[in-house]
């Protein structure tokens, strides 16, 4: 079995080319494949399968023929990521299978993706919208702050922060407490404002712990910040966004959607040992 | 580029074949390729050449045809590794350049390996020695307790646990305080007695934090139970220590040294992309 790993600002992920719908990623595989310590390591996997070889992407076959099969490094099923989608554009082009400009399926609905030659690769991040809430943040060793409440579409709380150092001090080894928490839990944003349109960020994922960076929080950040601004919203100029994991940049035309553009890389192929395979499908076979 | 992932009790590393003694292996690289987001990720690189093509090796090759050169995460040079022999070991073998027994070549010297063809592997792991030392171990929630010192050869202190429990409650993300600490500090072993010759045990790496496993400090484990228990040393008996990362055995033969035994894992053969590769490289030369 050959595999991928890619990463984008060092989201990494593990891709498994199935284009024909073959390989049955069983929640065991997903979570050995992610394993940092005995097997590959990644954030998650994304399975690369033609959208009509799969039963969930079928429907939307017409518009985009590739579908990302998105799961967590725990094997739970996940909908969208703005990073791994970037990783998955970069292996469809490097395959010859996309040229320029193409439509990736995910369970978060068909997202259209532009390369252009560069390092870099744009994504449409859909709309994001802003919950009537007043949540108030608490993260050692700042006192409680109040936070602008962001979907997009999972849910984000966007906390500004004075200074870069205050932002390097913050303690994220614990979650951050957030009065009133939204039903299904938040990701936390934490930002520094550097200069015109540019942020410095730091996140707490939900049911994860502090990340090197994340998509939808990118973009969650700029647009929270330029509503607290009263900066315009969709006036499509340039955002750049700094996270531990590298640099990204967000923009919102008023003709369209939130876009982030930000890196890709592939690191390598991989041939995964047979002896290792079977110890893992051993596995799975008894957990069925 | 070609190299391969493996792990020994969850003590992971990428291989570099250069049998030749031809490639460069820079830090920069090899803090790339140890990079658990934005490289492979392993605790550390074994290259793998022909001690005759190695400067350091040389002296040794007439007995040890294969060098361990063995690098640190963070590209600095490490002399010997209880888990990384076998995980190299278990390449040559895969690779058919050595039998059922062999000599690999260290910078700790030569270390004999036996490959009896089942998951585990036997690697002869020196003499230790006992300095004469009363040091006193602190490690949150647990008082103050007194270690055990040990050298084989690097220094670590063996810390008695009475519960597992106790042990799993240690608070191992910062590191123990050891009063009087040695002069380039020491691992500490936090081990539990679960049964006749049958120990738990956790680990502190000095200069890298909690690790799933140390070969060297499993070894430290057994025979600083075994004295501060009055027991036997070097009756040949079988020693079982249980580590995050897995399960190794321990004996001490009357006629011999320490022999440690453990699985070793190949995960997968990887052919780095050449635009990651390339990056690394300029990162190279800037530093250099």
């Amino acid at each position: 079995m050959r595999v991928v790993k890619g990463h984008g600002t060092e989201n990494d992920f593990v891709l498994l080319p199935d284009l024909d719908g073959a390989i049955g990623l069983t929640a065991e595989l997903t979570r050995r494949l992610c394993d940092r310590h005995a097997g590959i390591g990644a954030d998650g996997v994304l399975r690369v399968v033609r959208s009509e070889n799969d039963d969930a992407a079928r429907p939307m076959a017409h518009e985009a023929p590739y579908f990302m099969d998105y799961r967590n490094a725990d094997g739970s099923i996940a909908s969208m990521c703005g990073n791994g989608v970037r990783v998955f554009a970069r292996y469809l082009q490097r395959e010859r299978l996309i040229g320029s400009e193409a439509v990736v399926g995910t369970r978060g609905g068909p997202r259209r993706v532009w390369l252009d030659g560069s390092r870099d690769i744009t994504v449409d991040m859909g709309e994001p919208t802003f919950p009537d809430l007043q949540q108030r943040v608490t993260s050692a060793p700042l006192p409680s702050v109040r936070g602008t409440a962001v979907e997009i579409p999972n849910p984000h709380v966007v906390v500004p922060v004075s200074t870069v150092a205050q932002l390097r001090a913050l303690d994220l080894s614990r979650a951050p407490v957030v009065d009133p928490p939204r039903p299904d839990g938040q990701n936390v944003e934490f930002v520094v404002r550097r200069g015109e349109r540019h942020l410095s960020m730091r996140v707490y994922e939900r049911g994860v712990g502090e990340t090197r960076s994340c998509g939808t929080g990118i973009c969650a950040a700029v647009v929270g910040v330029a509503l607290t601004d009263g900066m315009p919203l969709r006036d499509g100029s340039t955002w750049r966004v700094d996270v531990p994991g590298g640099r990204c940049s967000v923009s919102w035309p008023a003709s369209g959607t939130v876009l982030l553009r930000g890196p890709a890389v592939i690191v390598g192929d991989i041939e995964l040992d047979d002896g290792w395979l079977s110890s893992v499908n051993e596995a799975s076979d008894r957990t069925r």
